[in-house]
């Protein structure tokens, strides 16, 4: 990013929780990795929600999200009936794209399991490219500079 | 079913093999048991298309088989890597519904492992009931009595 | 059952509540079949932590529910980002097993959409069959006649 | 690594085949992007097979691939039914650690709609760091320098 642009977010993270499902662990013991994307879905859906945006009425307006990259660093296994904490931020954002960063964490202790990242294009129902429209930009990403 | 109603499937049944995929365990060591009915679902599809329907096609024209009910008796536990056979067959049909039945065995060993069966009524694009276009009937289920 | 055996359960049910995510959807716009089992097994893990046992207690004691019949009747689709409430209860324990119930309702409106049964064998870490101990009994099922 | 060691792999990469499933899919009419992550692991599995090692034996020896880092990059998205080829190859391995790279393609065109790479070290029973056995090395890594 371009260290001139001032970018203010609405929000720097947003917390959520959720509990590992028996369904989510795999015969190691431990959760299997796939799961963790999907807790990556539920953060920033629920990061969407608390900054006045409910994603199905984004694709309702025909606009999706759709995943170009995914990443984790898996430092410590989530286990079974582990209360986790999905702490999510938008790190990178313009009319076109929005990148998400992930902490997921131990709930009571606060170490952190997994970090991830999810970049995303903004596409209209065709799953082609299109820009976000304007008054949901507030949500994903930055003002314009001096606009604030 | 009407005992004078003369039913001639196309097929008696059919056979799909999978090899059960780490995901799919649990930390019990065995399969979750939710994944039989993925694994049912493979094995439709591919009756389907053993018998000349590719499902995605029939849902191209607007028609999708919606699951109303779905059982399971689980005898014995399949686990990580094993080889599955899938046998599917057509137990019920008309042109508003369709019943499968599927045994799900040890591949090598053919011992049953899972019994179930899902019923499906075939609706359209808006979820409402609908009934199958006569060309595929063949495929699911009864000819006419009298028709053969 | 016979129905000398006068049976108290502690709780008749219990009502655990959860969020659709965008992985349980399928591309016919609604949560895939299989899910539903998956929010069963959430469904009994809050009812029994909810009676006074985490699950996983039990499991770390040596003891699990090998599930040994699962049935689904699908009423109304689940959707995506929809409040459900997954309504839980006991109706039939013995030393030996345990069938759960679940009523699988839309959270706001309350209306079904999903019913359900599960029926659990105790095994031991071997996978055999055991008795569930004594201390335990008074989560899943009945006090004996009498005793109460 | 060490630019000096000379890396003689047994195989350079390995093709496995893969359907998509309907419980893959999600409202969007694709793949969910989490289950690229579960088709990466059959290949892994299946280059390990056709490289001579079952991943269930190494697991029954108390040795397992834990993954600490997995990346997605999707360039296209997979759709229900379509066959799918996981190329898979080892780009770096040592007694501690192998990495896979993964080239997800339409089985048919051989066009490319995600890469991606796992990242694994081998850990104990206890999810303690340990080393691979020496006969297991020849299947994930480098031949020492001059023994080839």
């Amino acid at each position: 990013m371009d260290p001139a642009t001032v970018m203010l977010y609405p929000m720097t993270s947003h917390e959520t929780r959720l509990r590992v499902r028996y369904a989510e662990t795999d015969q190691m013991g431990i959760v299997y990795h796939a799961n963790y994307l999907i807790w990556m879905e539920v953060g920033r859906v629920e990061y969407c929600r608390a900054a006045g945006l409910r994603y199905k009425d984004l694709e309702a307006e025909g606009i999706n999200l759709a995943v170009v990259e995914a990443e984790c660093r898996y430092l410590k296994p989530a286990r079974y009936d582990q209360e986790i904490a999905v702490v999510t931020s938008v790190v990178e954002a313009s009319p076109r794209m929005v990148e998400f960063r992930y902490d997921i964490r131990d709930a009571e202790q606060g170490e952190t399991l997994t970090e991830g990242r999810t970049r995303h294009f903004f596409v209209g129902r065709d799953m082609r490219l299109c820009k976000l429209p304007e008054k949901y930009r507030v949500i994903f990403g930055p003002k314009e500079p001096g606009t604030a």
